[in-house]
Parts: structure tokens; C-alpha cells; sequence
């Protein structure tokens, strides 16, 4: 890899992060929002400061693609949850695996699965390493030992088929190596999570990845027209088809099982023309629910933009995109085929309908004004949380999605549910905040930030405090734990409150069958 | 049911088939096909000269709602494939249910299954019961006795959603009566599969229907919101959700599980403001592949029209719709909320630049010339078959998927191999014929049909041999065995060579967490 190496705390790889006036602009919010000077009063942990037992098992010399070397195990230990940077902080990376491996190819994966059945290891497939929900961590679970595989070494577009707008593409591509690779056809996945730099394909069709285009096709599972996965039994190959209606899809198994079946190896992937056609802008509104009612008439108008999230007013203040006093909504049409004009005027006059004043538009206007202010926030943003953290501030994101009648009551139950978990957990009043992320003709994707001000060496039972609260209200009204950011180990408890009980056992019987010993991410899901 | 009673032989409801004038025109077409006079040599079984056995199990007095009467039996043993129809003509009806149950509420159909798993019967559950590919035709398979369960009774809208546009609808409910009950709503569930008028929702869902219009939403897999399943072991339900990324999705388990997992007995749908807007035509090519190669630029321009079928010459002739010389491709656009002239403009585009000449064009066009000639045969064509059967005409269909890069070398051996067949199996040249019936961006659902002249008393096995040779080729060149009509057990040997064999391993896991008794549709899909 020519590129710096991954952090083993905190957002993307070692030398990036905010720049000083990046960071100034966050703390200024953040101190005016809690009316205090906020002062550091710890620091990230130096790789040499953090000790690690001795590995339980060692790769054989046959397997040089494998590794016990202190940076690996660290940098392998965490995604970037906001309670992992917590025991980061603590200098607690107990959960270190013993082994990662780094295999190139399906021989090279085949021979880790069957050293690591022979050694009861644990294994936890690793895409990038981005997961904001504790989806990477090692378990042991009462095996002897825990095993990564990392599976950046396998990173290539296998083959192209331009006829049928397709590729088959490795799961350890990175976001920005699958782009590169497709670009000289005229080709994109275009798949953007705001992970993309520091996510891959087989992460993505693991964790049911959402891209950041708000409606029609914007999800990875969408996007999948064959799979390929390696379970401890064999490999599960699906045909490539464009359309099938032979049984319940293989794939859809596949596709959100966060690593208990097994590793994505390899996916033909559905592409598109890269876009050439574009309109859009940003339209303000008096206050979020109007916004939230101009977001329905264009979903449901049939008109499919690519970008239609709406910010609320708070939110649009703390990423600079407006004064604080109108909610945004950030709306773009795009095309390699045609002028989207037509689109465009139609949804504008949805937006007139429910009060929207049109700012800027234009082609380039995705990249002006709020919309291009928000945009580039939007990129910044998970660099800041490693940065406040120091301060003590508490700010983590949820996603969830709820059907358009239940939409308002959503909101403010969820919002208000939140706001009095932070008063409570820190004495303090907090924020909280709402955008959309993804719209469907049935309901909205709302996405919620909170900030809130605890406490140094408790912040991780202040947070789990909040979070649990807000998560309680989530669930109680009907809403889904999690929209596109996967369950992982945060999310479990309520995602067993939301899955049929039934749907449980099925899937422990179909793990069972793939992986009798139940070493594929144990824990994760289902309890083994 | 006020309606007159399903056939116990042929498509539809007694009372109903070919006018006269309707059938003259197919047997004239069939006797110049074969160039001789097509006489009839035998006839439908009348339903007091079939014979079944006593049944095996009988319902208890307190499942008022189950009956062994000889029509119900009758009535429920076969669905609507060729080689049921060969059977039916042969007086075979030895796979009649013992009992047919008809509940009326989820309260009585877990009183049937608590009734039936504890006398050791299978049970098959049967929607309108138009399956053509052998779905619904009940197996003791070693067990005791076989019930069908007839949802008819379960045909309800019992809760609207118009601010969402959602409705929780019954699985008996059948087409014609879902769409009466939301027309006054001035909502649609747009679902218009060819068998509309004989299928019910819970059918659709467990086979992944395929609705009539040609891109984007006319899956029934799209259109579900939440499921509600009866197993064995107790009720599966989702949560109401427009998007999740929650696990593996628990609907895509059921969606296309053919009955083997237990019973759909409501689903919340999404659904769609009825069409205002319309715009269409027909456009004439002169060969098929060129239409082909505008269907493509149009499914990849992202312009999703309603309807962008194409029918190829001798298809477009055997339906009235050209004169043989030309193929047909069926285009139009519709929405509830804009006028749709630019969309039709870029298609009819995409349609010049490879050779297509327009024909009539407008608003009422779909039900004009021939797009309008096209759409009629469509709706009266299932009825011919059980006319023509009686004079030793074999056709069927059958319909897969491909990729655009193999479409046209797959068209040429499938229709090939099928026309091999023909000729092996009959001693005679007969006639294979193909249009698309959907389209993606990344390939066509070619439809095939195909006719050929057998001898009475071999139908079947005539049809056995030409349909074997055609889905060999369909698997061998990489299609898929169903991309709309469900496996049920005529396609299930080709089932299992497209299906990954740890897919198996994984659903046969699956069943025997909800079904241990193994009394759910044994055989389809999976062995037991």
C-alpha cells in the first residue's frame, strides 16, 4: 500500500485529520453550544504506550500473510464507534485479535480458514475498519483464539462487462481503488457512504451499506448482481442474473450478515454511466416538518433525485450551511443520458408547494452555497469526534427510518427522549439534531446527532446512557435500529427487540449449517 | 363468492374461455403453423368422471371451515402447468388433498395447522391456485394425509396508510378484489401479473411475482413493506419499515419461499397513486436484436417507462399485432403526477438511434393498434391452451434472464435447442418464439413460447422432453430457471443446479427451524 497506514485511533490513516482551522470552527460551536471553554484533558494513546497480551495463537510460517505485530493487532482492535475510542482513551485494547491476516486471494483465505478451525480462532472479516457501531471487534467468545482477516490485499476489478454495465469486483476494494479502476470506462459503482476512503465492497454488502444519493438506487444491496462468500463449509456462489425469481434470493442472505457466514470474496456489481447531466441547489424552508413534507411530495412524485436531504435548522447552522433560523434541503437531479431539467422544475415546484424558497441552482450549485458548504462538512465531519472526544464531548449519530404517518410524532419523541437522556446522564443540557439522509415514497431516513458535555473516565457510561435512551425511543415507535450503518455489538440489544424471534432461529439454523463451529464473528446477530 | 367457481380443469372460473371468434383465430394460426386441420381428439374431464379415493384424514366437526367435497378436492389438485393439464386429460387426479381448508382469519388457519401437523398431513398452501409451473399440487411425501389451505377467505384491506401510501392486505386477497378496495382511495398496489384476475397477494409474494409493467416497480418484492407469516412454530412478522439495513432482511426469507416455510397471512404493501398522466406507442424494428439494442439504451438511460416489451416478428404476428416482418416493441410511460412528453421523447430517441419506426403514439395509445392488439391477446392468451391441448397442440412458456452481453448468443441456442427439441420429440418442425417481458440495466427477462404438434396419449411426455432441453440450455448458458413464474416442481431439477449447494444447506436449516415436522410443500425447492 503506497498510502500512509491506517490509525489505530481515530478517522482515516496516520497524518489526516482536521486542519487547525477546521478545528477552531468545531471547538467555537461547541463551546458557544455549551457555554464553556472547553479544555483538553487527555490525549490520544501512542501506539507504544499500549501493551497487548501475548498472542493465544501464532500463524505457521506457511501462512507469511499473516501477522502478530503490534501495530496490526492495535490498529485491528476498534472501528470508530464512539465507545471504542473510549477504551482507546483507557489504553484498554484487551480485544486485540492475536493474528491478522492479510490474504491476496481465495487460497490464501482458504488456508486462514482452515488454520484458524484447527486452532478454535475466532474469526472477524475486516473490510476497512469503519464501522461506527462496534462491528470489527475481535471476540473470543471461549475460543482459544482470535483471528482478523483484513482483506485489503484483495482489491481488484476482476473483469468488465461495459454491455452490461457490470464488474466483478474484489471485497477488499476501498471505495476509492474500485472508483479508479472503473473510471477509464465511464463507469461508476457510484456508491459514496461518507466512509468511502476507508470502506470496502465486501464491508459494504455486510453492513447493507447506503450510499449518500437520497432515493431509488443508493443501496449496495440494489447493486449486487451475483455474490461470491467463503463460509467454513465452501464457497456460496450466486449466478449472475439481472433478475430472478428462482426462491428466496441467496444473495439477500448474504447481504447484511455482518460476518457471521462467512467472507465476501468477490461481487459482480451492477455500475452506471458516469454522470454528465446535473441540476440542483439548495431550498430553504421556514421550519423542518415543511421541508420534511415537500421531501415526501417529491418521493412519492415519482422524480427520484439524487440528492434530497433536508437539514434541520440547527443543523444546518453547525455545519455552516445557514443562519440557524430556516431549515435546507439540499436537492440535485444528475444523468448520463439526458438533461434533467424537466426533473428538476417539477420537484422545485413540489418544494414551492410546502413554502420552499429556492436559493441557488445550477449544475455546479451542489458544489456553492449551503448545498456546497454542507457537502464538504459532510466529508469532515468524522474527523471531529476523535478531536472533542479530548474535551469531553459526547456526540455520536443514529439512523434509522420510519413510514411518512408516523414521521412527526417520530421526531419529536425520539428528539425529546434524547434531549432528557444527555440532561440526565450529564447535568447538562445537550443538542440534538435531524437531517434526512435517504427518502422512499413510504418514509424518510431520519439521521440524528446529539452533543452533549460529560465527563472525563466516564464518557463511555454517560454516552451508553444516551445512546440506549434514544435507541428505547427508536424502537418503542416503530422505527428500525439502524438504517444503514449495520447493528454490530452497539446495536444488538435492540436489534433483537425489532428482529422476529423466529427469524432468529432461522438464522442460527442457517449459520449452523455454515459454520458449525461457530467461529465467524461470534455474537454478532445471533448469540451462538 | 359471488363470482362463479375456479374451473377444476383450464384457466379461470367456470363459464369462462375463448369466445368463439377467439378460438377460431388460435386454431386457424395453429393449423397453418402445423399445416394440417387440427381436430379434437378428446376432451375435458367432467368432474363427476373423476374418481378419487376416500380421503385419508377428514376434519374435525369443529373446522366447519374444511371440507373433502369431490369439487374442492378436484378443484384444488392441480395448478395450471402443460403436464397438469396432460394429467387432467388422462382422468388423473390421485394427488387430490384429502381436505381443503378454507379459514377465515389467522385464529382458524393455526387451528388447521395445529389440526393437520398433529394427523402427520402436509399442507399446501393455494392462493387463486393459476400456478404454471406445478406450485401447487399437494405430496403426502411419506406423511399421513395432505391438506390444502385455500386463503380466499383472507381477502381484506384491513388498515390504509394514504399519508404513507401503504395497506395492510390480507394474502387471499385476489387481484381484482385488492384493487377494489383501494380504487376509492385513489390508490393502486400496481401489480398486474398476467394471472391478476387468479392470484391472490400471499401468491405473489411467495413466488416473487413479476407484475406487467417492463422496469423499476413491478416486482412484488419491491412493493413489500412488512410480512406476515404463519409457520409451524408460530408467526414471523417485520416491522413496518420504508428502508432497513438491519441484518439479513427477514421478508427476503419468505419472498419466494413457495409455501415451504408456512403461510403469508397479511403483508403491509406499498402502493402508488393511480395514473393520470400517459403517454405511448408502438414502434416497429426490423429485427429483433435491433429492438433489443433500444430496450437497452432505454433501461440504461434511467427513463423506467411503464411498459417496454418487445415481441419478435413472429410473435407480434401469432398475437395479431404486425404481419410477421417486423418486430413490436410496446412502449409507454404513465405517473400520477407529471406529464410524462419528455420521458416519451428520449425513449422514442433511444428507439430511432436502432432503427425504430414509430407507429401511433399518445395517451391512449396502449390501447390502440398494436400495442392495443398486443395487450388483449395478452390477457385472453392463458385461456387457449386447455382449447388447443384437446386437438394435440403442446405449448407453453417459459421465461429467464440474461446479462445483455450473452442476450444474443443465449437467445439464438435457447431458441435453438427448443426448436431441436420440438422436432426430436414430435417428429416435427414447430415454432419458438420470444419477447421481453421485463427489462434492467443490466440485461432483458426474455419470455419464450413455443408450439408443437404431439400425439395424443404422449403429450406429456412430449412436453417433458422439449421443456427439459429448453431449461437445460437456458442453465447451461447461464440464465436463470424462473425469473417470474416461481420453480414449484416442473422447474425444480434445474432449481438445483442453479442454486448454490450451501444455499440449500442454509434454507433446508432455515425450514427445519419452523417446520420440524417437515409438513410445508415437502419437495418444493428443497428436499426434506
Amino acid at each position: 500500500m503506497s498510502a500512509a497506514r491506517l490509525k489505530h485511533f481515530g478517522w482515516g490513516r496516520e497524518g489526516e485529520g482536521l486542519s487547525a482551522e477546521e478545528e477552531a470552527f468545531v471547538l467555537a460551536r461547541a463551546q458557544a453550544r455549551f457555554g464553556t471553554e472547553l479544555k483538553q484533558s487527555t490525549s490520544a494513546p501512542p501506539l507504544d504506550e499500549i501493551k497487548l497480551a501475548a498472542p493465544r495463537v501464532t500463524a505457521p510460517a506457511s501462512l507469511p500473510f499473516c501477522t502478530s505485530d503490534h501495530y496490526d493487532r492495535v490498529a485491528h482492535t476498534y472501528g470508530k464507534s464512539y465507545p471504542e475510542l473510549c477504551r482507546g482513551l483507557a489504553r484498554d485494547y484487551a480485544a486485540a485479535p492475536d493474528v491478522v491476516a492479510y490474504p491476496g486471494d481465495e487460497a490464501e483465505l482458504i488456508a486462514v480458514l482452515d488454520w484458524a478451525g484447527g486452532e478454535d480462532a475466532t474469526m472477524t472479516p475486516f473490510g476497512g475498519g469503519s464501522s461506527v457501531v462496534g462491528g470489527v471487534e475481535p471476540k473470543r467468545d471461549g475460543h482459544r483464539g482470535a483471528v482478523t482477516i483484513d482483506l485489503r490485499r484483495m482489491d481488484k476489478v476482476k473483469e468488465l462487462d461495459k454491455t452490461s454495465r457490470a464488474a466483478l469486483i474484489e471485497g477488499g476494494t476501498y471505495g476509492p481503488a474500485l472508483e479508479a479502476q472503473l473510471r477509464p470506462h465511464g463507469l461508476t459503482l457510484r456508491h459514496f457512504p461518507q466512509s468511502f476512503e476507508f470502506s470496502t465492497l465486501g464491508g459494504w454488502i455486510a453492513t447493507r451499506g447506503g450510499g449518500h444519493f437520497a432515493t431509488l438506487y443508493t443501496h449496495i444491496d440494489d447493486f449486487v448482481e451475483s455474490l461470491r462468500t467463503v463460509t467454513p463449509r465452501g464457497a456460496i456462489e450466486s449466478r449472475r442474473l439481472p433478475g430472478s425469481g428462482a426462491g428466496p434470493s441467496p444473495d439477500r442472505m448474504m447481504i447484511g450478515s455482518e460476518g457471521i457466514l462467512g467472507v465476501i470474496t468477490q461481487a459482480w456489481m451492477r455500475l452506471q454511466d458516469r454522470p454528465t447531466f446535473r441540476d440542483g441547489g439548495a431550498v430553504r424552508f421556514n421550519d423542518f416538518f415543511s421541508a420534511a413534507r415537500a421531501v415526501r411530495a417529491i418521493s412519492q412524485a415519482g422524480l427520484y433525485p439524487s440528492n434530497c436531504r433536508i437539514l434541520d435548522p440547527i443543523e444546518a447552522y453547525n455545519t455552516g450551511a445557514a443562519d440557524g433560523s430556516v431549515a435546507i434541503m439540499v436537492l440535485a437531479f444528475e444523468s448520463a443520458d439526458h438533461d434533467v431539467a424537466p426533473w428538476m422544475k417539477r420537484a422545485r415546484e413540489c418544494c414551492a408547494d410546502h413554502g420552499g424558497m429556492a436559493e441557488t441552482t445550477g449544475a455546479e450549485s451542489h458544489r456553492e452555497g449551503a448545498a456546497g458548504v454542507w457537502r464538504n462538512a459532510f466529508i469532515r465531519m468524522p474527523y471531529a469526534m476523535e478531536r472533542l472526544i479530548l474535551r469531553g464531548v459526547i456526540n455520536d449519530t443514529f439512523e434509522t427510518s420510519i413510514t411518512w404517518d408516523r414521521f412527526e410524532g417520530f421526531h419529536d419523541a425520539i428528539k425529546t427522549a434524547t434531549a432528557e437522556a444527555i440532561l440526565a446522564a450529564t447535568g447538562r443540557k445537550g443538542e440534538v439534531t435531524c437531517r434526512f439522509t435517504h427518502v422512499y415514497p413510504d418514509g424518510p431516513a431520519p439521521y440524528f446527532t446529539f452533543h452533549a458535555l460529560g465527563e472525563p473516565g466516564k464518557l463511555d457510561a454517560q454516552w451508553r446512557a444516551i445512546k440506549s435512551a434514544a435507541l428505547d425511543a427508536v424502537i418503542a415507535n416503530g422505527g428500525t435500529v439502524t438504517h444503514h450503518h449495520a447493528v454490530g455489538r452497539d446495536h444488538r440489544p435492540w436489534y433483537d427487540r425489532q428482529r422476529p424471534p423466529l427469524f432468529a432461529a432461522a438464522l442460527r439454523a442457517a449459520k449452523k449449517a455454515l459454520d458449525p463451529q461457530g467461529l465467524f464473528n461470534p455474537g454478532v446477530l445471533i448469540d451462538p
